[in-house]
């Protein structure tokens, strides 16, 4: 992939849909499933670096949560994702409770090569984990998906998981009706031949045989249920722990279950793996994905994918995202950063501008191949 | 100060440079040093919460470093600055040594605001930091600047300090010797009336009041002078040491010198402080300009301000080019994130798209002092 050495490629929300439309849904999301499990079969620690995100909560004038998710991936570019949390978004504003960006910068330069809405990338490559983690994890004969809290996330978690598993029915709840009853509305696109069904958690609970959890359960409220008999290899997607106290599945399950965080460190801190000890946690994401074979056993118990988001996933749809504009022409190149005539000068553009052209020419004669 | 809660602000290296043309420099500066020096007098820590920088450094492809700033104000925005050190940046790309990107969000709904070039801002804003440091810590008579390392900071750090020192000679000196002669030349656009005068390192250590080191110096390599005799009052401001390993000035120095960083727990880790033990500091910038008077007497001692660079130095030019842009209509609205017509829905793209007027109607008539 060739990314402008020198202008920064934006790709917007609709730039990213146009993206996905001319892809398919339903392959951009089989490509992003397909592309995070090659990416953790070949995962080099040695290679990627990925600190534990940081991030600014606050609770005035609105309860909410800024954080940045960096990637680095060695000799090759800095990935930055931010992202807005803010439960009150749709009420206020009219608008999704996750905001987020991605940044990609050049490590040869420093340069911003790319800057690309991070929503439907976020809802797309989140639905890819889950999909990744359960087929590792869950019963392969899995029929029955719960799904508590119908947001965005919940679209994308049947939208996944139905590319897996031979699902016949969903049983949905959310705390808002409007939510709960326009979820088959939204999932007509998605064309899956699936029975809907609007249900108590407690029905969800004890009958799914996969659950998606993704819900914006306030901090210290969870979890979303209390200790209710499930199936005995029941696997829960838990989606919506990524906050320091806010947790979704009760510690009475946990015990139960094999718990497989999607990275550790972060999820001892805001995942439902805040709960546990760090010897109660069976292995994390790419341990499973990589040893497939000796985790199948969890199939016929209990299992907990705790998906507080990790970078990783956020680098898998970048690139499927970068490769397919690039392919379709799509996005905006701007010319954002200071690339002056004299790298010396600060103040360069006071006066003419006549050796502009000169410098550009000088840059465009420099053959990158030279300077490896 | 209002932006808009829908569309990212892009003020391109293009954008900044005009709004400083229209401003002018000498006023660009002027505010960029007042308004510092007046957000370090108001200082609310409980307000202003600044954690330390983090950020990825490598040897390979090249020797480079991409690290994040981040800042939040209560109730307002929170900043984040990225920013680029790769000093093969001219030789090999002609770029900067350093690129950089600030990014502006709406701690509302999360919501990326602005989008801003950091080059020229970051230049003014460390130049300025030095201008306010070196008013409370540096001899008011001072007369002479040394110049240790002739690039782009180099540029910025005569500016602001000519505005605050009647300085008659400028000793410089540059491992490059074009960077070196090419000085006077690129500091014509300031209209200082200052005797230039190209010098070695041991001269300028030898006779300046004030000296400014902004080197690329590598890591391991310095400091840049031994312990050589120096004006009893010469105060430095170390602008380049900003990376773990990277030092300009000597322990002998610093030994005798009162030594005030920009920021503690980050000059620890990568400025001059480095060299020293926790109690062998001064006091941070913000002390020293809450209470100049009771630090007056350092003028007439050597002292050392370590300038690592911190980002409520951004938040001050930051403000500034907002404000200015919103004035002048400068810079280019743009629709980068997701704002569906269905908050709900990640596919909401599919079908047709007669709903978004009426939803941009909604939009727009929600009165946000309702949300208050």
């Amino acid at each position: 992939m060739k990314l402008n050495t020198r202008k920064t490629l934006v790709l917007s929300s609709s730039d990213v849909k146009r993206i996905v439309l001319e892809t398919g849904i339903d392959s951009m999301m089989a490509l992003t499933i397909e592309s995070l499990r090659k990416n953790l079969l070949d995962l080099n620690v040695a290679e990627i670096h990925i600190p534990s995100r940081k991030g600014f909560s606050y609770t005035t004038p609105t309860s909410g949560l800024i954080e940045w998710m960096p990637l680095y991936k060695s000799g090759d570019e800095v990935l930055l994702k931010v992202v807005g949390y803010h439960p009150d978004n749709a009420r206020r504003f009219h608008l999704p409770t996750i905001i987020s960006t991605i940044s990609v910068y050049d490590t040869q330069s420093g340069h911003l090569s790319a800057l690309i809405d991070g929503g439907l990338a976020t809802a797309i490559r989140t639905g890819a984990a889950s999909a990744v983690a359960s087929e590792v994890l869950a019963h392969e004969k899995s029929e029955i998906l719960g799904l508590i809290g119908c947001g965005t996330q919940a679209v994308t978690q049947l939208h996944a998981l139905s590319q897996r598993f031979d699902l016949e029915r969903v049983m949905m709840f959310d705390v808002d009706p409007e939510a709960q009853y326009s979820f088959e509305d939204r999932c007509a696109v998605l064309a899956v031949d699936i029975d809907f069904q609007i249900s108590s958690i407690e029905e969800i609970v004890r009958k799914s045989d996969i659950i998606s959890t993704s819900t914006s359960v306030a901090i210290g409220e969870g979890p979303l249920f209390a200790d209710i008999e499930t199936k005995s290899h029941l696997h829960i997607n838990a989606v919506g722990s990524d906050f320091p106290g806010k947790v979704e599945i009760p510690f009475g399950f946990l015990e139960q279950s094999f718990v497989c965080p999607d990275f550790i460190d972060q999820a001892m801190v805001e995942g439902e793996c805040q709960q546990l000890a760090l010897d109660a946690i069976g292995c994390d994401f790419a341990e499973a994905v990589q040893n497939s074979k000796k985790y199948e056993y969890v199939q016929h118990e209990r299992s907990v994918f705790d998906s507080t988001g990790w970078a990783l996933e956020d680098k898998v749809i970048t690139d499927l995202l970068l490769e397919r504009a690039l392919e379709l022409g799509v996005g905006q190149e701007l010319s954002i950063e200071n690339m002056p005539k004299d790298t010396r000068n600060p103040y360069d553009f006071f006066g003419d501008n006549v050796f502009q052209i000169d410098v550009e020419k000088i840059r465009e004669s420099i053959d990158p191949a030279d300077l490896l």
